[in-house]
Parts: structure tokens; C-alpha cells; sequence
């Protein structure tokens, strides 16, 4: 592999696409005849106005975005869109929350602080290794909206279906988001950290329906009023620069691929090498129910700790790092966002191959 | 000048020095021989834990921040500060703030949402081209603390003195930190965003006497509550993680240079040079009172706005970037950041006079 470069199946921050990180080193002193680097550039400036709206244009062209839909543009990762979408959106005093994990959890508890925040769904009775069914949501009349998280990092699961509600939808997409085309109109809200498959860490990107704005609670700081952000066009403050233009270049990237249906096809050839040989292999296990797989986000475990620390430390001396499980749940994990490419996929199968025959 | 670079006098983001860049530039596709960009690490990996933690260690050093105070590395802008301090700090429900400029004036407004804030001072009488004396500061016997902009980026005024308070004072610095050496134990909190003088912009640095943390009120997101950040390192969620190294890498060309005595020195040599030019032109002419002069952000002005609006044309087609003030004030803004090189002050003066001669 050129540059020496290791296959990184960390959960976030994680890889980028070579051929834009080569574009971003090449242009770092001098962008585009520019005489600076994009760090370096006023936000306000012609050369950076041209690489925000190109951001924008290509999102709204690549994942399908209505015109009734506005993308922002901020920082403070999902957590802050924890708060954010309570403050802004839960007019009614009440939304609905399906907890499958634990960032859709912390999602509920924050919401919990400013209102009335309901268990809609929970798959904790079993360890989170489900994704609840379309009848077994409680959803309430008043509530204002229902949270998802729809892919969940840490236990490696995805929700199949989309909900079918009366209130707006509200969706965590942050490790699944660009990973396959998604209808956005089901949605009323999809937020996502970029630290998985569109940029480095430090923005955040919310896709709302207007409909949905101007209607913050008075305590909400202004920088937590998506309308403040809507209206100034990201523009209300200095926005994440530079993370910005490398999530127009993933962008372009994807696009030069086919879009995401072609990105779809390739992730569902990732997954399914991996996934088909957890189903054959006598020592590792994935513990996931079939259906609700995440595409993205690939755990299993031996069994055993010891082995799967030892598998851990293996993998990592054989250039496979960060497989290890989170820290919440153990075993291992192995994320294969966008930028993973097949070759990475194949040679970790073919390395825990290798482990168990030695390990039988 | 190699790499074809311009002089970029923005207000920020700004210049970064050319040995940083350089650095990022290589080490973009293999950090380290990590195989892999700081952009793309786990942030709960030991390669970026190194880097984090060198970040605040460098900083610690280079500003001598006691131990007694915490660094956070937060995402935000200091727009987020503007509500973050007083959610945190205004324990008795009042705090005085002396309005210098467009930026304090912001904050003041967001604390007002929260409680009593006071207006202790303001130069707005004669358009901020002053900072109040102390004996002008109207300080309250109840006030949880004093909120000033310690340099006014759009006006060009800069506090020649640190206020004498009672209460802790919070001071906004994001377009004067790490310009010169500064007590910082005369602060309870200093905050800044980082694309003027740090590091690329989604980063804002806040340090803040641990005392000081803990009293959030109950409305506070937990995103924006210190004690938090605090309590988990600034490990929270993912932090900016690519800000953070660029951050690391200009606090180590700062520390290589001779530290923030020396580029106190570079600093006022620099300003120097313009003002001295300024105080002589029959042209152009400094607007600011000559004791509240800042050393990052120089604005000039001719009197006549067609002449500004040619002196900009003009300078940026000989490349001088980013001269135009800012769009509440007009006129021209030299931001003369750390990263700006003496040379690139001096060949300003150089094309000022030349268009003075031109436009007698």
C-alpha cells in the first residue's frame, strides 16, 4: 500500500479516502492559486465562498436533498444536537424516543432535561443486539417528534425499516450517514457527526425541513437555534472551515464512484465478506440478530476476553488497528465506513482466518 | 516567496506559519509512521492522546497557565462562550460587562438572556475607538464576575491595562491570545477561539481557574457545561481533533522562536512599522486613540470611500489580501497575527506610500 498506510477500522475519526487526503496535502500552502491554504482563508472570502456552497450543492445533489430542506453546517459534534433538537424542536412539551443504544440514550436523557421524553422503544432487554419493530413503538399522540439513532456504533446494529410516524422523524445518522441512498423525505431532522464518513471531526451537519424552524425555547443560547444558523447560512459565526472543504472533497469523491447507490453496492460487498464468515467461523460470533446488522459497523467476540484481547494486540502488530470492541460492550469491532476499501475488508477476514486455525 | 504565497491580512482565519504547514502537508497520509493522517485517528488512540496531551502541556508552558486552571479544548466559536459564561459563572444572577466593540456587545446581549448583566462600561460614544479607563468601569458589588474583549478585532482597539476586580474577570481573547505574554492569574476565565492566532478555525480554547467550575445552571446543555469538559479531559465527545494538532504545531513554533517574550518583540516591531507610517501619512490615518492601539488588527482609513475601495482593489491585485475593514466599519484592516512575517508588513507600508504618492 503506498505511504505505508495501515487499515484503520476505528469507529470515528476514521479513514479518509486517499485520493482526498493526497488532494488536501497538495493544495495545503496553496490552494488553488489562491497563494494560502484553506485554513488560512477568510470564511467570508470569494475563494471560501466557492468551497462552502460547493459543499452544500454536492450534499444536496449526492444524498437527494428536497429543496425544503435546509443543510447546516455547525460544530459540537451529535451531543450537542442531544440538547439542540429538544430546544428547538419539542414544541408540544413531549417527543417520543427509541433508546437502541447508547448515544440514542444519551439523545433521551438530555431531551428528559428540558421535557417530557418518552421511551417509545427500548432494546436493552437484550443487550441492544435488536432494532424494535414497527408495532412494538409506543408512540404518543402529543409527542413532537420521534428520535432514532439509525445505525448504532457501538453495537453494531441498523435500523431495516423506517418508522412509520405521525410526528417528524428525527434521526442520528452519524455512523451510516453517505454509506447508501436514504429517502430524506421520511425524515423531518437527520443530524450527523463527520467524523465517520464525511470529514474530519469538528462538524457537524444537521439536514432540517424548514417547516420545522423558528421555534426555539427562549432559554436555547443562540447558537443552538438552528434558525439563527438557517437564516445566516452557516455563516453565523466562523464556521468549521476547513473540515467543511474536506467534506466537499468525500463529497466529490462519492460522486466520482457512481453516488451512493454504488457506494451501497460496494458497502453491502464489505459487509457481506465479513459477515459470512462470522456466520461460518467456530470462533467468532456475531451477536447482532440478522435483520437489524449494521452495514457499517461489523462486532463479534470469541467468547473468551483473553482470546479477544489477544486478537486485538495480534491484528494491530499485523497492521489491522483499532478492532477493539468499545469499551462499553468488549470484543471487537471492526468499522468499514466509506473510505474502507475491499482489500482491507478481505485481508482482516484472511487474518481471522489465520487466528483461528491457530486457535482452534 | 515560496509555494507562490500571498500576504493574507485577514481578520481570521488568518495566516499560519509556513514550517506548520509544511509539517501537516507531510505528515497528511502518515502521521508519524502511524500509517495513517491525524484526521483520521481515533481520538481515544495513543497516537492522538500524545497529541492532545502535548497540546495543553505546550500551551501550559508557553502561557504559563498555573495549575489551578484548566485547559478545555472545546468546538464552538466564542459565540459559544458568550452564552457559556454565563450559564456557568453568573452564580449570583448578575455580571457586569464593558461593552468595546461588536463582539462584547454580543456577549453582554446573550448574558442578558440569563440574568442581570450590567453594562459597566461603553465606547460606543465614540464609536469604540477607545477602551474605558478604570475608574471609568461601573463594577457591582453583586456581580459574578467582569466580561471584556481584551482586543476588539473590528475596531482595532486593545486593553493597555488588565482590569482591577472583585470579581474573577473573564476576558475574550481571541484575537490577542498568544501574541504576548499575559498574567494569567489575573483572569478567572479566558476563552478564545483559535483561527486568528492557534489554529485552523472549530477550535476555542477556555481556561478557567478550576474554582470557578461547577455551578452550571440547571438549563445548561451538557455540551456546554465546563465542568464536563473538565471532568473528562476535553475527551467528552470527539474534541476537533485536527485543530488540536495544528494548535500543537504553532505552540511549538512559538515555543521554538523564543516563546511569547519574543513574539511580543516580533509583535510590536511589526505594529510599529505601520503606525509609525500611519501617524506620518497625510492619507491615511489610524482612527484609534494611540493608548488603546491594538497590535493584531490595524485599521486605517483614508476618508473617502471610493479611495478605500480602490486601495483595496489595488492592494489585493499586488497581494495584499484581506485589507478591507470590516463591513459595519469600512475603511482597510491590516490583521497582523503571529503567523504574519515582518516582510510582509513592511512591502504593506511599501504599496501604502506608493499609493499615496499616486493619490496626493
Amino acid at each position: 500500500m503506498s505511504y505505508d498506510r495501515i487499515y484503520n477500522f476505528s469507529a470515528g475519526p476514521s479513514m479518509l479516502p486517499v485520493p482526498v487526503l493526497e488532494k488536501a496535502a497538495a493544495e495545503m500552502l496553496n490552494y488553488g492559486g489562491s497563494g494560502m491554504s484553506v485554513m488560512e482563508m477568510s470564511h467570508r472570502s470569494k475563494a471560501y465562498e466557492e468551497i462552502i456552497t460547493a459543499c452544500k450543492a454536492t450534499m444536496r445533489e449526492v444524498m437527494d436533498i428536497p429543496e425544503e430542506y435546509d443543510i447546516l453546517l455547525l460544530q459540537g459534534g451529535a451531543s450537542s444536537q442531544f440538547a439542540m433538537v429538544p430546544l428547538n424542536l419539542m414544541t408540544t412539551g413531549a417527543a417520543d424516543y427509541a433508546v437502541t443504544g447508547q448515544f440514542s440514550k444519551k439523545a433521551w436523557k438530555e431531551a428528559a432535561r428540558y421535557g417530557d421524553a418518552r421511551l417509545a422503544a427500548s432494546s436493552e432487554d437484550r443487550n441492544n443486539t435488536y432494532i424494535p419493530a414497527q408495532d412494538a413503538l409506543k408512540l404518543s399522540d402529543d409527542a413532537s417528534y420521534l428520535h432514532i439513532c439509525f445505525n448504532n456504533t457501538i453495537y453494531g446494529t441498523k435500523w431495516n425499516y423506517i418508522p412509520q410516524t405521525k410526528a417528524p422523524l428525527v434521526a442520528d445518522m452519524s455512523s451510516c450517514i453517505l454509506s447508501e441512498p436514504v429517502d430524506v423525505r421520511r425524515f423531518g431532522l437527520i443530524y450527523a457527526g463527520a467524523q465517520k464518513n464525511m470529514a474530519p471531526a469538528g462538524l457537524t451537519v444537521v439536514i432540517v425541513r424548514k417547516d420545522l424552524l423558528g421555534h426555539a425555547r427562549d432559554i436555547t443560547p443562540t447558537m443552538f437555534n438552528y434558525q439563527i444558523h438557517a437564516e445566516a447560512e452557516s455563516m453565523y459565526n466562523t464556521p468549521p472551515t476547513y473540515p467543511i472543504y474536506i467534506c466537499k472533497l468525500v463529497l466529490e469523491w462519492i460522486r466520482s464512484l457512481g453516488g451512493l447507490a454504488e457506494m451501497q453496492k460496494i458497502n453491502r460487498r464489505k459487509a457481506k465478506i465479513l459477515y459470512d464468515y462470522l456466520d461460518e467461523s467456530k470462533l467468532f460470533h456475531n451477536p447482532v440478530e440478522p435483520a437489524a446488522r449494521s452495514m457499517m459497523n461489523v462486532t463479534f467476540v470469541t467468547g473468551d476476553a483473553d482470546k479477544d484481547a489477544d486478537f486485538c494486540k495480534q491484528a494491530a502488530a499485523a497492521g489491522f488497528v483499532s478492532v477493539k470492541g468499545h469499551r462499553s460492550v468488549g470484543g471487537m469491532r471492526a468499522s468499514i465506513y466509506n473510505a474502507m476499501p475491499v482489500e482491507g475488508v478481505e485481508k482482516l477476514v484472511e487474518f481471522m482466518k489465520k487466528f483461528e486455525l491457530a486457535n482452534r
